[in-house]
């Protein structure tokens, strides 16, 4: 199974890049394919350094779109819009949101869009056919990328369709010590982005960082 | 310290009254009294039976509020309005909301008044010189109420008095193993409340019983 990552060169898309790797075919993308390549080439080396083999590859947002069965859309909300509207061939593929619409004022606000949530934005501004889920929301970008830690964080996973929605909990299941949780349907995916500004304030509040979530 | 539970005998509020009346007085509050006093009789048997000595008394819920510090609502978000309009003398007093405004459709959806969250409606409804803090949102009446479990959660609280906010972190970690977290200002208590309605979509699909949070 090939995956996909829009924005892999970003923050989080690349130590995604990285945790998926081993497991899947990933192919990063960039609007410049030179960066996503260089993202692809230090990626490779940090996990030959830690005895993995992977399968990761350079590309443009488009050809990662082109060649993936899921595409992550790894962009910060204020660049959706944006990005979205460059690239095309959403059809048929199982397109992951783990945006969160947040506004740092003095502390972290919850700021959905008028659909409700990143997710349901994504979902209008896509082709019927592109099957949307929500998940890895509340998962650090210092955590994705500190591979010689496990992720041990619970994972809501919101979908209308139940198949796509399947297909993504075993990739999260896949990943460290990920544990994919079923939370509804997409109409609900704005309970789970909210969690990521929650996490932000308890981080900064507690004098904590990267603060994650276990359901129990 | 006293501690008051308007609508002490409902689901929640007897669980909560049952856990705290070990460290606090807690007079609990009903619409009748002799509900409220029969609710302490079963408490009080409960903690004895476990060896447990309590201070557990049964009043009216303006009675509860009258003599408490802290007054807790444990009332469900739909009887909040009409409750609150039936009592008075909250100024000065520490009011903690526990109240989760949401409805159940096919799964649990988050419907916030127009304030934003119940606390800050509730803060909206009582006299400027209440203090208002949100707490205990996530947990559920079951486990409130199973004294022989402990109770291994994490507790955002949020409100924009730092020392009544301190003081009800202070009761929240008295509780079992229940940690609290500041989770910032009264402003961002609609993250915490949009959290009770996952955590049920999360046991209802799940196939999972009273689920609760930990951050870390």
């Amino acid at each position: 199974m090939k995956i996909g990552i829009v924005g892999g060169t970003g923050d989080i898309g690349e130590g995604m890049a990285m945790r998926l790797s081993p497991f899947y075919d990933v192919v990063v993308g960039s609007r410049e394919q030179d960066k996503a390549e260089a993202t692809c080439i230090m990626g490779r080396e940090q996990l030959l350094k830690r005895g993995k083999t992977c399968s990761l590859n350079g590309v443009t947002n488009q050809a990662a779109i082109d060649a993936a069965d899921i595409v992550i859309l790894a962009i910060p909300f204020k660049h959706v819009a944006g990005t979205l509207a460059t690239l095309h061939g959403f059809e048929n593929k199982i397109v992951v949101s783990p945006v969160n619409p947040m506004e740092k004022q003095d502390h972290f606000v919850f700021v959905p869009p008028n659909e409700g949530s990143a997710a349901l934005m994504i979902q209008k501004m896509l082709p019927k056919e592109a099957r949307i889920c929500s998940a890895f929301n509340t998962i650090a970008a210092n955590k994705w990328k500190a591979l010689d830690e496990e992720l041990d964080y619970s994972v809501p996973v919101c979908s209308d369709d139940a198949d796509a929605k399947k297909e993504v909990m075993a990739v999260v299941n896949r990943i460290s010590h990920l544990k994919a949780f079923d939370a509804g349907p997409l109409s609900v995916s704005s309970m789970v982005e909210s969690l990521t500004p929650l996490l932000l304030n308890i981080a900064r509040y507690n004098k904590m960082r990267d603060v994650g979530i276990r359901f129990h």
